[in-house]
């Protein structure tokens, strides 16, 4: 099945709290794990959401604060011991990669996977391209440089309608052209309009994470068009003085984010330690934005589906 | 009161499983905080279990396997952003100093207290040298470089008896000297013998804590007399194959060193994940030192109280 699903293992902020863990996802495309950021505990999460080790082949990291990223040397060792194979791909700002290269070079040595590290920056680009996904990088706001994420489906193949290749005897080899699209010329050399023989491909789909970031037009600019997002939500609106002076956003923010970008579902997360619950953030959220939920550890949103209402 | 007390907060090995966290112990000596290994949780173990993080004051760090110390920085960045003043010194191997000093140096330059390091080797040394307690390290035998620790309770001094005090009419500026063990000469000379003007001190307690390490004759050498032992017990006796040659011990190899320690309490810890419980791990070093206790999460033992038979 073309699973695509986002897991929440951490969506609280900066230091832990009893509530929330540092920030830490792990997108299921297809069963190919990939992780966006890695604060502590991000190897446990795994477990405890049953999240294989051995699928996990992207690391995203979104800035260098740390509780973003200092899950990733005992998550990799751990992935070692586990004698994981293939490759490990760590997208990552260029200090950070230093010392995680030099960290894993000290102190786990003896890796049966490779690891490799991919230079990040923020700015518009795509930094993976595989068969059927694209991951781009974009500018989030915050106090050190740090960069969103999103990932994007690639088109699928429209659905050939069997009959309509048996009616016309339509060779193999040109059914995946026609499944791309293309017409049928027949032997006699008649077009039989691609449509004739197609259904419409299944839709695509999409996911961005906006986490850590000031409330910034650009934001909503740059995730355009993007069908879930995932968006920071560290205070609610009495905040609002705070959230700017940290670079920050309230979840009201988050929300004129989605709305402003065209999204069907906003996912609220990173928030501050200072509140006993999400209910005020979700509540301020969806008087902006109604097809919002609340992240909390545990949570599994699949990607594919609309927003229930 | 004096306060003497080890708190459990990951009696796990290597990689974490869903039962135990990352070693991790923080023994409260009189409302201060020293914490023994530092694996990945230990941060949020902390905050479970109301430990404060203003009143830490020292970590020592065993080896340079990542599941004792890469906690580290998250507890350290924590500690910063929670306004904690005052001075922590980490006791740590050459190596992993240099790595924790360049981590924070890069990541966490905003600290409001000072952050010493101390730096260690597996040898024979006092470390620590209060008014009240003395910390040492000893050699371990493990794949890397290791030591283990006892902590001292200074000798307390003796109980002045009001009473006699008051008969003598001793002025106050000897009263110490006499808690030390002084006689006190009258003004006419006679000397009145200490064991009558006071009764006997407090006994003094006494932790070591042995992780990891293969069993290894001279780790009971080290320890003897120390009145509770924290060994690690990674396998139970089926697997001693397995322990020799991974370099860690049996639950009743531990009991062994304890026995030949003397001591007067065992508590077993650093499971591996291979199994579902520890009652054979239990059963097996209770048929060799009776008073064994299994590390949990979350347990505490009173250093000062007799082991409950």
């Amino acid at each position: 099945m073309a699973n695509f699903e986002v897991n929440i293992l951490g969506c609280g902020s900066a230091t832990p709290s009893l509530r929330h863990l540092p920030a830490c996802q792990v997108v299921d495309f297809r069963d190919n794990l990939m992780m966006i950021d890695c604060g502590e505990g991000a190897q446990l999460g795994m477990r405890r959401q049953r999240l294989k080790y051995s699928r996990l082949s992207h690391i995203f990291i979104s800035h260098l604060h740390g509780d973003h990223f200092f899950g990733l040397p005992g998550l990799l060792s751990t992935l070692a011991l586990h004698g994981k194979t293939g490759t490990v791909t760590v997208h990552i700002f260029e200090q950070g990669a230093e010392w995680l290269k030099r960290t894993m070079d000290t102190f786990c040595t003896d890796r049966p996977y490779e690891l490799e590290y991919d230079i990040i920056k923020p700015e518009h680009r795509v930094i993976l391209d595989t068969k059927s996904l694209t991951v781009e990088t974009f500018p989030l706001y915050h106090r050190v440089p740090a960069a969103g994420f999103i990932m994007r489906e690639k088109p699928k193949l429209r659905h050939l309608r069997g009959d309509m290749a048996k009616f016309y005897n339509i060779p193999v080899s040109l059914l995946h052209g026609i499944k791309e699209g293309a017409d049928y010329v027949t032997p006699e050399g008649t077009v039989v309009a691609n449509e004739r023989l197609t259904s419409p491909a299944d839709p695509s789909h999409s996911y961005a994470y906006c986490s850590d970031t000031i409330f910034d037009e650009r934001v909503g600019g740059s995730v355009r068009g993007v069908e879930t997002i995932y968006h920071e939500a560290t205070y609610i609106d009495a905040d609002k003085d705070k959230a700017a002076a940290r670079f920050h956003s309230t979840a009201s923010q988050a929300a004129m984010t989605a709305r402003e970008a065209g999204a069907r579902r906003l996912i609220l997360g990173h928030y501050s330690k200072s509140y006993t619950d999400e209910s005020q953030h979700l509540a301020e959220a969806r008087a902006i934005f109604p097809d919002t939920i609340a992240a909390t550890e545990g949570l599994r949103v699949d990607l594919t589906e609309s927003p229930a209402d």
